[in-house]
């Protein structure tokens, strides 16, 4: 069969389907609300959301494909020294799909986690893959992120020895709160222009991308199963709160999905989805000496091996 | 006497102090902590931030004056078609004092205000002021809101009958969330670089500018007074979350004084104060038909004239 944009997207609309499926088993108590929209400059998506179930307290797990005149944006990085606006009449035009996910816990000792898997084809015939799942733990449990690293890598080696270290480090460097000087989390992989950049089989690539979206349901529900059901105490909770203002903080400040989704008039619900129900912050808050949350802040660090 | 750095930053010390003491007797209960702190590339401030007051949930009224070399991103308005770095050792040096708030009240009914007077100077001799006080109440009031734009008008006026009107669109230009559509609030005035573009008298400039500094007080304590001691819902906390969530939004992706502290490694906890305790999302909110939210969401655009 012919790999192309349109076989693409229906795979991606199937893989938002398998993973609402499993999410919605593993919350055992509430639905995804779905919501299709339409981009006035071109495409569409269809967002699903989960709200106040028994596991899950917002989170949402969004296909998007669209497309039109490519935003000025992407070209600025590489013609410097030009103004980065292109001729409207000769505009280049894109085409972008993907599905993102990001799940904020009710329970605090349920790690945050947010994948993305995207394709992007541009009318010059060039197109790459990006993508990544990272975990952003409000306790790190060594255990667990052994646990999640272990199970990344085994997706990258199948494929190839070398994209383990290779997005491993690129979500250290990724997810990183410059102005914190933290991690987001605990990492996990990121890449993006696969097949620009790293490798031109655009079909062993398509593999490998995919076995990551197939990888995200297994291991989430496992980390859910393994800490649902811990106590948490209202210090655990204010802890929680703190650690989503700084996740709020990344994605509005950082995070280049959310740039491209505001840069492309891309539907602010949608992209706005991945922040928490309620997040916090408090004037420099310093956690206790040798508790678990100066355990986690310590291990918010990048190149750490957890594997 | 000269107008130099040493004295404007000495009248900016002056108004922190000022300010704090009215805010303090505003709210009855919480007094602010003070901490001092250097900047390793040169100069440093004096924070000081009150929590949980009777009425000020969280907040800061925060001096600085930093200077060293100056950030790249200063010179890449204006330098079109270059790199935009200029040569390390001849890097031209900057000055910039200033006082800014943002205060956080506890009851849904009394606004969020921000205010911020800045001074600005290169070692090339150019010099401006900049500020503004901009008010975002979680329900607007149209009575308080025409007594806060009168009393901004008063201070333009008694300087120049041209400012009001100008400072006031240029607040509605600058405290709109794009993505959002909507104002942060119901604006107030903002201006930027007063002597380079606007009037080369910089003595006179500065009278005005001290003026917006010392009108601050009186006008946020008499909001204060008027709506302090408002029964509220926890339907009302419920939108005042989501507004909080608003303007942490504004300030993370648009704000330029949050940018210019990321970009010239302030120091953070400072930078970041402006964030509410607690802030919310959800998902494709909408207020309910007639009711004071929706009043509220109807009232946030450019443009109103409020006196």
């Amino acid at each position: 069969m012919e790999i192309n944009r349109e076989n693409i997207s229906s795979w991606l609309m199937g893989l938002q389907d398998s993973i609402c499926s499993a999410l919605e088993s593993a919350d055992g108590n509430s639905k995804f609300k779905e919501e299709n929209w339409t981009r006035e400059e071109g495409g569409g998506g269809r967002t699903r959301v989960i709200t106040d179930g028994a596991v899950l307290e917002k989170g949402g797990v969004n296909y998007s494909a669209v497309f039109g005149n490519a935003p000025d944006f992407l070209f600025r990085e590489k013609e410097h020294g030009t103004s980065g606006k292109a001729n409207t009449e000769t505009k280049p035009q894109f085409y972008a799909s993907g599905v993102s996910i990001v799940l904020h816990p009710i329970n605090p000792f349920v790690p945050i986690i947010h994948m993305n898997v995207r394709y992007f084809e541009m009318d010059n015939g060039t197109r790459w893959l990006g993508g990544g799942i990272d975990l952003s733990p409000h306790y790190i449990v060594e255990e667990d992120t052994r646990f999640f690293h272990t199970a990344l890598k085994a997706v990258c080696d199948k494929h190839n020895l070398e994209y383990y270290p290779k997005f491993k480090h690129w979500a250290d460097e990724y997810f990183y709160i410059t102005h914190r000087k933290e991690t987001r989390g605990v990492g996990g992989i990121f890449f993006d222009r696969l097949n620009d950049s790293v490798n031109m089989d655009f079909e062993k690539n398509l593999a490998f991308w995919k076995d990551v979206g197939l990888a995200f349901a297994p291991i989430y529900t496992e980390l859910i199963t393994r800490n649902k059901n811990k106590n948490y105490t209202d210090a655990n909770k204010h802890w929680q709160l703190l650690r989503r203002g700084r996740y709020a903080e990344f994605n509005l400040v950082y995070d280049k999905g959310t740039k491209f989704g505001l840069e492309t008039n891309g539907r602010i619900e949608s992209i706005l989805m991945s922040l928490p129900k309620t997040a916090g912050w408090e004037y420099n808050f310093v956690p206790e000496k040798n508790s678990p949350e100066e355990a986690t802040q310590k291990l918010l660090l990048k190149g750490i091996n957890w594997v």
